[in-house]
């Protein structure tokens, strides 16, 4: 540990607290928050549990929970681990949506010990942030949770991941004055985020037989006898033409390169891409593709990074996400919510300084501290909510 | 539920938010919170787990964990109404011992799950705070939390009433001059805080033999063949003279009635202790006996109303007792950190505006907005953690 990095100075006692929010100065004060005014609460919500949402920090809260089994790129390191990055994530939450998120580091990676878990502490909270919990077991943990809870259950570094790469897919392609129907894309990295990108292109409009998915064993296809069954739906879904082999055979003559993988891919693959295409390198902190190197074989690059322009970052989505999911009182989080989230993103970059239509190639995403975008987001999120009937407000 | 009423206004949205403590306004400030500064204080942890401690907020936060079973007089009204008591802890929690506390309603009443769910959520927290759980649950789920867990696991309908109750009899007895090993005391309610508030009481130097404690169905001794454990644990310990009947017995020629049954105790069965003793009636809002007639029988007269003079309060302790263990960083709360907790509390009363030795019987108990408490009782709790051979700092 290197006392003079500026970081440990910032977490010193951690980087959040409780604030009350109410006067607690006066014995009227206490009679009032406390016993025995509080007890007039309780018993209304008793009989109109409804009330609850109006009458605790329920509805503004989220639970951001993890098993610390994929934390950043730095593996399974446990829940104690893994705390600095959940404040963070709660803070951030804060700072742009407003929403009040509380970290939970579970102390079990047990898939049925975490579903068991989450269902229990469930009703303190308005949603479900699932973050940092290692595929494949992140599938079922989220598909058993949003099953059996009545709030939006969502897994950051799944559909946040994918909001955010759809949002800069949307403005290359207007850059590049192409559609995201003629596009040929090649996904590298099967994880929870390749899986999770996939499925979001193709929801907002890439053929999914265009795409290409990479996992460390090569390109998935129906061909392949080792694949996981979330492995297998990718199989079904994308590949139309039944390519098979490596990097360098998914990205030749392709159009977008998306690495969500955190392995490195050699120039010699990238150089058989399509001329005047895109790149989107967003492994941190090493991209899988040099940005320098990116840009002599694309016409925009992007990456996690924000030392270099055009940052994919999922604090320009969940924060809105979760804001107007809570505001709309939406009992999960739909396909049309998370494609309107990235479209709200893409609109914000659109506008730029300089008003619509002035899109850059170094500018192709909104600032993380822009903020317009959080807002922006929920109020489309918390629209398609309603438009997919999943709001109850 | 009564639009007028100024409880509900204080608890539209909730009584509490989350705060970030560090700035998040700039590029830098995101990379030193977030990605990519946090990484190093994860790796820094993932190398050296106590760093957790410093680096992160969970050495000063507790986790208000109910079921919401036993919630005040109200009882199982279930964990979304519970969330307002929970709440209102959570902030007085903050405002009296600056702890940092969640509140948790649990989903489920089963003891099993609780302790799972509670086992699987504890790394995220110091200490763990149960709440309104109901007898005889609440020992059981205790026992085992504290068995399972590293850090402190305080149940404070248990443990908060028997040290407030403790602080009392000690500034009672002072003011009465008479020794708590030669008081007769009378227990009438054998549930979470009957147990409690025997115990210690006996930990503060009560003799058991002089104990008397009554449950609904009359005095509790060894012949009685319905005890629950914990019950037959309190027939082995007290009542030593081996009487039998109800409260009218009970309380005959006793020099202390400590209510916390919630059922009217009469006049009659009043009128047989012993005079110049103490009642102390705990039942909220209505207490076992009415604090006039109680005036008429004894000489010290305590409630836990606002309104009365003597308010017995758990706020005096809970706040206290955390900061306290926290500081010492406590694997667990033992009856000498719960001793000194009460001692620390009636001596601040005794301190009174006119300096020790001038306790009056219409004040025994410091007020619970009286700032000096829980610092006090933070000091003597740590003090006695390490005396105990419970504290890593």
């Amino acid at each position: 540990m290197d006392q003079s990095d500026p970081a440990f100075a910032r977490h010193r006692g951690g980087k959040m607290a409780i604030a009350a929010t109410i006067p607690l100065t006066t014995r009227d004060d206490l009679s009032l928050a406390y016993t025995p005014g509080v007890a007039r609460v309780c018993e209304a919500i008793a009989a109109e549990p409804a009330l609850a949402e109006d009458y605790t920090w329920v509805s503004h809260t989220v639970a951001v929970v993890t098993d610390g089994s994929a934390v950043l790129g730095l593996g399974n390191i446990g829940p104690r681990a893994a705390m600095p990055v959940m404040e963070g994530k709660a803070v951030l939450f804060k700072q742009f949506g407003g929403v009040d998120a509380v970290p939970i580091c579970l102390g079990t990676q047990d898939a049925d010990e975490i579903v068991a878990a989450v269902t229990a502490l469930a009703p303190s909270f308005g949603g479900i942030n699932l973050e940092d919990i290692s595929a494949p077991r992140c599938f079922e943990i989220e598909r058993r949770l949003d099953e059996a809870l009545p709030i939006p259950v969502f897994h950051d570094d799944q559909h946040g991941t994918a909001i955010v790469v759809l949002a800069a897919l949307r403005n290359a392609a207007t850059l590049l004055n192409r559609k995201l129907g003629d596009l040929r894309v090649a996904v590298s990295g099967a994880g929870a985020a390749g899986v999770a990108v996939t499925k979001m292109l193709v929801a907002g409009g890439v053929d999914p037989a265009e795409v290409v998915v990479c996992d460390s064993r090569g390109i998935i296809h129906r061909g392949r006898p080792d694949l996981t069954p979330t492995k297998a739906e990718l199989a079904e879904l994308t590949n139309g033409d039944g390519r098979t082999g490596g990097i360098v055979e998914a990205l030749r003559g392709a159009d977008v390169l998306i690495g969500v993988s955190g392995g490195e891919i050699p120039e010699e693959a990238v150089a058989g891409m399509a001329p005047g295409g895109a790149i989107f390198a967003l492994a941190n902190p090493t991209p899988e593709v040099h940005p320098e190197i990116a840009a002599r074989y694309a016409a925009v690059v992007a990456t996690g990074r924000s030392d270099y322009p055009n940052q994919i970052n999922n604090v320009l989505a969940f924060p809105g996400v979760f804001k107007g999911a809570l505001a709309a009182r939406a009992v999960r989080i739909t396909e049309g919510m998370k494609v309107a989230a990235a479209d709200a993103i893409a609109a914000v970059a659109g506008e730029g300084g300089e008003g619509a239509g002035h899109l850059r190639a170094d500018a192709i995403m909104p600032s993380p501290l822009d903020p317009r975008v959080a807002p922006a987001v929920a109020e489309a999120v918390a629209e398609a909510a309603r438009r997919d009937g999943v709001a109850r407000a």
